[in-house]
């Protein structure tokens, strides 16, 4: 038996994120888009949508949907940072929150995976509307690899984190 | 003239936010209620919704809504510490995942401001279903505290974060 | 033979904690004490010095001071916090810095593990001076636990972490 | 009279923050020393020291001492993004440990000021040995500019970080 190569392993991760991505009540309510994949690299799209508001008067999205926007693409980084699928489960996850996104513009968010141990993938990244070199946030997490290939569904024990 | 008691300006805080909170796209779409306030402090619940669900497979509540419960109740407790109405936005936001939420069953997040200068105001707090001794996650931030009482829908020069 | 009680546990972990601590270059070199343990808790106490002072005007202490003794207080909890000795190792460490330290005044930290999964130990704690309603910074850390019981001395894959 | 130059300015705070680090205990205490600056960056390196060791056995640094280079480079990455000489202090500081600093070999730290508002400079940066495509562990942190320019040697209000 050959081992896969890592396009093959990527493919695979590929196709998996994007069926499982069209099955998470939350990204669906929240309308978020993939954009973008690759080794380790995930680019999210948060369309902007009155009923994220955070401030009424301004009509600037709330901190939420930026945060579960970032949380987002750093699972999907995560996850395809992997060898094979496996559960992953965010550790601990941190937003600066760089300028108010500006009211009517979508939202992306581009996340890398720059480290990854048997156990622990890193992930930072940005939240931006076109432009990276403005930033509207930054952030890091950590998320936790399950030992071995379990089912999808349920969560490894200590950890409450987001699968792509 | 007289300047006003704690009391005084709790409850004049305690108006505003209440107020203010049914106003918040955000905070309606995912449903959070407002529990409790008092000094520098906040109690607020997310009740159980599959639209919420980040895993599909077992149930278990999205990361970002955890995430965006905390930052709206860190938000309040922040506000909750002020002297006088004024505008605040996060600076940052950190989260630890302690464990799954339980399917089924509403979050409450407490947050207290235990400490503010004139121009920062740190927060801490967890998220748990019934019992807090049994945390679901843990959570920090910071706010910027506007230096005026400028009006509210504004938001101050280099930060995006959510006014209660 | 019969399993030990947590009090046993707690003996055998003191007393090799206390061992630990005294060969310890940086502990020692910083003059960093043990105070207290106990049950996922730790209290150290940095002595104030002029050798590490960050503001020479001023006199009070520099960050990294405050983060030592706050990383080795976070460690210390972590391992009080095991049943049995096993290597731990920092994942991530987070300080809020609340006010100046006072010059010429010691610095003690507590901390407390506040949850622990198989594999992960969570922490938090404060810095102050003498009066823990005062602090002068704030943290958290999480800490990896070493799936098996290894000798001392070596590190786990992807961590660089402190043990007490 | 002519506003300065983005040139003359990094040219008066190179010259400030070189004078000033060797007044600085702690920095001198570490050994660490100024690599590099420029325009929000700097590069900092902390010689390994058999004093610094945090694990006895192995030789691996301490993870303070990797707190503090990181700490001080963040510092003199905020100071060199001011338009003019003016305090400022950390208000806080994240680290991942992604793996053992190796026994032997000296460290380094290269920060970047990312991202300044009027009030607020956010700050990331790696250590690594010699190369920074391996890091070691990466941090952020924030820091508050003082609204005047006070003089050197006191500390603003409710913070209490480190000044280059």
């Amino acid at each position: 038996m050959v081992a896969p190569t890592r396009a093959e392993q990527l493919a695979k991760l590929s196709t998996l994120a994007r069926a499982f991505h069209e099955t998470i009540p939350h990204n669906l309510a929240l309308g978020l888009e993939l954009v973008e994949f690759g080794d380790g690299l995930a680019v999210m799209r948060l369309p902007y949508r009155t009923d994220l508001i955070g401030d009424p008067n301004s009509g600037v999205l709330h901190g939420g949907a930026i945060s579960s926007l970032l949380d987002a693409t750093f699972g999907l980084a995560a996850f395809m940072a992997l060898t094979e699928p496996t559960r992953i489960a965010t550790l601990d996850l941190r937003i600066d929150y760089l300028k108010p996104a500006t009211p009517g513009m979508a939202v992306h968010a581009k996340a890398e995976c720059y480290r990854r141990t048997r156990t622990i993938a890193f992930v930072r990244g940005f939240a931006y509307h076109d432009d990276e070199a403005a930033p509207i946030a930054a952030g890091s997490a950590t998320f936790m690899i399950s030992a071995g290939p379990p089912p999808m569904g349920t969560r490894p024990e200590g950890s409450a984190g987001s699968t792509p």
